[in-house]
């Protein structure tokens, strides 16, 4: 199946660049990007030297023109997706990495593992993949909301990511110098994820679901932490917390439980180049809160890695295709 | 004045060290340490070699026999200072860094900012220094209880640390290629900062408090971010918390408010190497939660130049001596 | 075909087992381990939990009684493997990672692109691994000593080696705290990879080469960038270093030469997470020493994936199956 | 005495106002800088906020009118330097710590501990203060050429520099993700410490030196390890490296002999915050070179704390004031 990669010089495209590169039923058949646009794909990643896909010219991106690809990857910068996604050719399937169509019209959110989802998905040519917060946060909530364990109003999200969560644009603002020994904390007044969140939540709860949402940069490459805090509701136990993930993630290839450990939740490392997300659930003994926490890695369940997943059920694949391979560590 | 650090061997302890030996009016007179006992100074720390310290001989730590001593800090791993520290000679002033003495009867806590402390660390003789995460959570939370401007039940403080805050001993578990590249929730269950926390804001707030505290390890050497959550007292507005804080830290040498600049709260690096303190008051548009952080560097504010200003209070010299310098930066 | 490691919680184990786990032709069989004998895989590596591998408990390691396997990888500190490999039975196949069969009589040397080893590996049933240091700086100087373009007395190898490359139990020496921020020099005495870098030089040259190594350790896990100096041969240009690298590694497909960008050598980031190796040669224009660097992944061609590269040839599959995927970036 | 900065926002420029802040004999007069004219201080450094320092308005610089200074720090890039600086009154004393009066008509070079130099410091209004690298090579390797024991043609300098190392402007180049988990080598072809050092060493000398010079960026903030190759002219030993050293240096406050422990040299952590500098010295046992060794702070004995040392001395006060403060560890 031919593929193409539209936004491959920025942090996501280069991640489904490996990934696509090693899918066994995928042929990188183009690529393109706007200010790179030109060059070969090895002289913007001198790594690709000597490897097949380095040869490939970056082409400008001319949406009508792809009408010989299977699928489309697009990882453009948010803003910049709508008007030329709207020109590509009805039978080319496109995956929209940027948050230019979550919960548009036409479109299919990507959370596959949100209940409905992966069947909406099976059927669907235009898919919105999820934003890297909200899948490390939805994946621990979601199972919490749909059984009625927590009161949905005011759950409190405070999350940690690397920098790449930023983007390539973004991440020019985050130098080696002023970002490693660092933490802060960003959108005190307003995050873009946070609708996106609240409606996927809303769609699950059928009712008003409110987020406070907190994102920090902390001093790494990849991952995301979401700690998420939520009321219980009366007499819920962190054994019924744990059961209904179980229950909704009993299938899932790329969910896992991890149960604290010395009282550790799962680790962002753990995650690392890989599709998982490491869950752990605990109830705070002081003040009953329900703590759920989601590990994954940005790029990878956060990104590409799920865009992959997503476009295997578009395109009728194993799901799992080019999935399997192990988390890097160390 | 005569000053003694027993436990100079660990990252408090040397902090300690480098600010007591650049102290105006302190002379370091006395180094103790347990596993260290014997070894000259600069055989422990290399750099020291040439510096008059670094001649000191590590002794055994032989309370009885530190009446010399004006002033003794005591950095042990907690649960070893009860017995030793209540030998040392009554004419001996103690700030004892760790965690033995908070709360304790016949000691005084040393959170020097908190309503009331100042003028009972002058007094004291036995002063039990705040833990790191109540120094870098309560100072942003304080203003906000003492004028009643938040629900003091469910408070949720998320918190940030470097890998230092863990104490050396704790640190021997944070080897460089497990730490980098990583991010983890632990204290699940429990965590000895937080009964601390609450007595401290329950003594402002004449009532009960009770926290949700979870503490996560980040890739940093020092620093800690405590993100505050809180539900406000109806009709509370931004404006309130701020003129809350600034009224109360008016004439605070370390304590800084910092507006949120692009949606972004102060930083840790911003303290690295000082006393300083750096908060910042939001309140969430999502859920209208009071979002309020601190940022300290835990060996700064959240250990040894905390106790250094304690210390500077209770031998009667100017309050900010040995710490006026500015921070680290870069 | 059935695969084992020992050693498998090492870092190069863990490295071998990401890759046997993805590789089209091999199953992973058996694991063991000294300290960890009896533990679940995933319950030493959480990342492991729900995959395949996860569920193998690692076993004690008892040579004679892997006659099952195809191969062993064994991936042992230096100094425990001559007894037991001796042990195991001669129709298994075995790649010793660690350090103690280098030039070992019955034992073939594995740096797979040095002039003639492919066919001797082809052949043999016992291969000693290259080590990590020897990897990175063989490859760049190889083609020199073979074209007679440098003096072989006097080679200088300054190396900078991430932390990985000094083993689990070494790392255990290297916190967080102590390895971010420094960099060092160590082994200013002996090392042992000097006698192993020799004698496959001398076997090239014909003739006595002597190397002063000095490695270093620099804050990141993975890595390593070896940067060589010698006095070239009269007369001898910048572009005949080029040229005789270009000769001898024109079929090769993981090792790639990067000409000088403005005036920077490869990185070693661009080898990470694969088996690639990358060349540059430049000539000092003050002194006209010669000048060629050679970054790696010391888990990579440092280790494990040149570890499975020989692993391939002695099976007689395919030398670059399971050694395809793209190096992780960013 | 009154001091101006200008280039205050750049790396050198921060560590030179946090030196000066802390002088117990300079009031810190004037800053100046360019693109950052006309801010507070501490809009451009939140850190300042509420500190004296931060209430100063960064100016534009106006050398004419600086006439109320004693000395004024000058920071700028190097090539900017030259015309502005020309038109410093004369009684106003300068030292560029940029690069553009080094070993130029009318300034003295700043390496205090080269032979000759304090003196001639000490008399001069004009000093050029050393670059980084040949601070922390120029160390180890001048009382090796003063005494005669080693070879001038053909030194081998290897050096290892964090990100500061290339300036605020340099090091928007390198960001964070692109840095962390990265070494590589630059400056192949030319850098500009090169003629600096070769100069300096022929003064000493008296005959010419030809040195190889290889700069990498390692991923940390601060800190220069220079690992400096030579042959040792016939007969000499160690320990007549160390003698000539120890003699040199015996009355050196800011040098510091490290005879290697465990086969490593001294640790750039070491002098991190501080103007010391760490040399190692050793013979390589299979080729009999000379390694010697230099680590510092790029900041500190690289740039602000020798600019300051040099300025002690040029104002006639104690050459240590306000550079005796401990090294900053952890």
């Amino acid at each position: 199946m031919k593929i193409g990669i539209v936004g491959v010089s920025g942090f996501g495209g280069s991640e489904l660049l490996r990934l696509v590169a090693s899918h066994p039923a995928f042929e990188l058949a183009w690529v393109g990007g706007e200010s790179t646009a030109g060059q070969r794909l090895d002289a913007r990643f001198p790594a690709l030297a000597g490897h097949p896909a380095g040869a490939l010219t970056i082409a400008p991106f001319v949406p009508d023109a792809l009408g010989h690809l299977d699928l489309l990857f697009a990882s453009l910068p948010t803003g910049r997706s709508r008007e030329p996604l709207a020109r590509v050719p009805a039978r080319v399937r496109v995956v929209d990495v940027g948050g230019d169509h979550r919960f548009v019209d036409g479109w299919t959110y990507g959370l596959t593992e949100l209940p409905g989802q992966r069947d909406a998905i099976r059927r669907t040519t235009r898919l919105a993949n999820p934003g890297c917060f909200p899948a490390a946060a939805l994946l621990p909530l979601a199972p919490l909301v749909r059984h009625g364990l927590i009161d949905t109003e005011g759950i409190v999200i405070d999350a940690k990511s690397g920098v790449t969560g930023t983007g390539r644009g973004g991440a020019s603002d985050f130098g080696y110098v002023e970002t490693s020994e660092d933490v802060f904390a960003y959108g005190l007044a307003a995050h873009p994820h946070v609708p996106e969140m609240e409606t996927a939540l809303e769609r699950i709860a059928g009712g008003a679901v409110r987020i406070a949402f907190t994102p920090h940069i902390v001093p790494m490459k990849r991952g995301i932490l979401a700690t998420c805090y939520a009321r219980p509701r009366p007499g819920v136990t962190q054994a019924q917390l744990v059961e209904a993930a179980r229950a909704d993630y009993a299938d899932e290839p790329f969910v896992r439980l991890h149960a604290p450990a010395n009282g550790r939740s799962a680790h962002t490392a753990w995650a690392s180049g890989s599709n998982l997300a490491f869950l752990t659930y605990a109830i705070n003994p002081r003040t009953g809160h329900v703590v759920a926490t989601g590990a994954i890695d940005n790029l990878g369940k956060g990104a590409a890695a799920q865009a992959l997943q997503n476009a295997n059920l578009m395109l009728g694949v194993d799901e799992a295709a080019g999935l399997r391979g192990l988390p890097v560590w160390p």
